[in-house]
């Protein structure tokens, strides 16, 4: 991805995948990714539907922050994805939905198990929930802190292995190597999360499958000894 | 909104909008709007499918009950609708559905937790349930009487923070600034019953979000410092 | 309903309808309709797709079961719409479906309590659940004994009043005046049948709405003193 | 089918089924279909999406696992097919999805009941769930180990009475006389799998239908004494 245009069409695509896989609630979702070789992020603009967005719409902000081209707003949820880029090295695109069932999740603040080979096929382990912000997090720089919640759940945890995060009371955030990646991701998600809510109602005391067998299926996809490409 | 013609138009839409988004089971929804300027209320026909409604097919009413102009009959819902203008001066659309999950709760008798960004960034607290009618409200004055049982749940709380309530046993009615916003409140209220039904059920001992974490969002979309516009 | 044509073309729409609405899985489905005059019933034929069925596929039979016209066997569920119309009267259409939620009380053998309005409109109470049928049923009458089992039912009840039931370990049966309201009950058995079991997951103490409220919304639409026409 | 290039368009359409009928989750699902005359099994290629996939993308193998028509490799659960249909000398088609509720059982690692008719019209008693593999089974011949566990699963019962099998922390693998048969048997499975799901949540303590009303309703579909044709 080397010209701003393919990474807006990108980003553009990934917002659009959202909406067709039924992730997206009203506006509540907005896709970005990131050019690393000149830290400009593309995203979502604010305030316009998913239906009339056009791939110039898209806002490009440098990675500190700083507005680059736009004659939109960015996303309100910008400075989430700024602290994710500067944190996380290795992701090329960001993800924010309140999709039902991760959501649901992360209003309960309980971690979404690795009960199956669906799960392992994308995610090394459970997803975690961040912890709640506290008191002085939720003025001004509110947006900023629940990036930096997120940063500090993944301290001893290797972002690409678990690309997602459930912020307590809030909903997911989902990443990959590339805005497309992420929006795959986003869906894998949602639907391991909506097998594993209904596999706890049927039997509370099952329990993850085996590490072994999580890697025997995440290593097939992921990781230099990755037998077949994504 | 100025002309009669408008407001039929934005009513057809709205009635038009709950049906798009399945919160219509067959023919159990119905949308209004006022026009406070003289008073007229334009309410959905009673009888009329939804497919073929068209927007001269609206009915208008004054705020006090009488036919003003029509060829159908309105909605036999419309007495409710009257009594909710008539007590909440600021609302300018009313929507009633019985949309899956907000009518589970209205039948289940529990008020909708906020357990979520999702419903801080629409509702400013808990959906309240209305009190059971008694015997000699299911007369005559049934109508009505459910209007002033809704009127009365609110008796200490703002209609515009909280867009609306659940008629126990009976389902949801939704309120907003105009009859667009009722439609969007209504579609938000029914994920927000949906999430919030099945968060309880995966953690029942989760507390609704602080109220600070609350209006953080909800403050940020309404009110005198709204951060952006709706 | 005077000719067997229109008969065909209503009892043909009925099986689309249920098609449409969703309460279909595979071909578990059957309409038909009577034509009390001259005691004709009209059925789906047995093994056509419903994508490709036609007016004309349609199989007409006499209320003692004996062929009339037909280039299709009837549905195999036949005998047990023959012993409806022969003992209940004033219907005039049936409906027999495997819809998702009203088979789950069926086979979990448990009635679906009037819970609210939507059911109220419909439903004069609760939809009960046959008695298994006894191992001598189950051989060469097994068909008709299901529809006995069914009437045995309704022994102290008004099949116009509560015209749904649900077969122990099979599935919802559901009729009406005619086959076009058999099947507008059988969408709204199936909504109730969703929020009935969503209600009790919810509130598993909660009580059905009094008589008196569900009166209020049954009597409104049935009955000698209907304020609205169906 | 007695063409390579018939059985090729055969699991074609069964992939395409499965994708119609809402089975598979992002790429979960393949479908494979096998002549027995010559012992050449046709599959659907790995990494092709399901809306650009043509009859002639389709990959053949032999039965001992040698590829002998393909331009794309084959499924990487090629070998748990080849296992299938060397035990299994009757089946002839076989389909694995990651079908929302039978995945959840599967997970769960809970057979599902035999509770009404519409499971008994398919499947002679509950779905099985096989063992867990044991670590030496996650290494290199892991796709076949799986097929094995299935295998052993059906040591005592006949795999065209149950077409169907939950692999314990993965998902179902479905078969049939035919890739149509077992794309159909899919379907059915994941409705079945929704009911019981909620059928135990509505009432934990309901039993299984009688093994005489079950086989009522199997053996008129299947077995030497159908009295109709599938």
């Amino acid at each position: 991805m080397s010209s701003v245009a393919g990474l807006k069409q990108s980003v553009l695509q990934a917002n659009l995948d959202i909406v067709r896989d039924k992730l997206v609630v009203a506006t509540f979702g907005n896709a970005s990714g990131i050019d690393r070789n000149n830290n400009h992020i593309v995203i979502k603009p604010s305030g316009v539907s998913f239906e009339t967005m056009k791939s110039e719409d898209m806002v490009t902000v440098h990675i500190d922050g700083s507005l680059i081209d736009h004659h939109l707003r960015p996303s309100s949820d910008l400075d989430t994805h700024l602290v994710l880029y500067r944190a996380f090295d290795d992701i090329g695109g960001v993800i924010h939905t309140h999709s039902t069932y991760a959501t649901i999740f992360a209003q309960a603040q309980v971690p979404i198990p690795c009960f199956g080979t669906t799960h392992a096929d994308y995610f090394r382990g459970e997803i975690p929930v961040t912890r709640s912000l506290r008191s002085e997090e939720l003025g001004e720089r509110y947006v900023t802190a629940t990036g930096e919640a997120i940063v500090e759940t993944f301290s001893n945890s290797d972002p690409l292995e678990i690309p997602a995060v459930l912020v307590a009371g809030h909903g997911p955030f989902v990443w990959g190597r590339t805005p497309k990646e992420a929006a795959l991701n986003a869906l894998i998600l949602e639907e391991c999360a909506r097998m594993a809510w209904h596999t706890m109602q049927l039997n509370p005391q099952v329990a993850p499958i085996s590490s072994m067998y999580r890697d025997r299926h995440f290593l097939r996809k992921h990781g230099a000894h990755a037998t077949y490409g994504q």
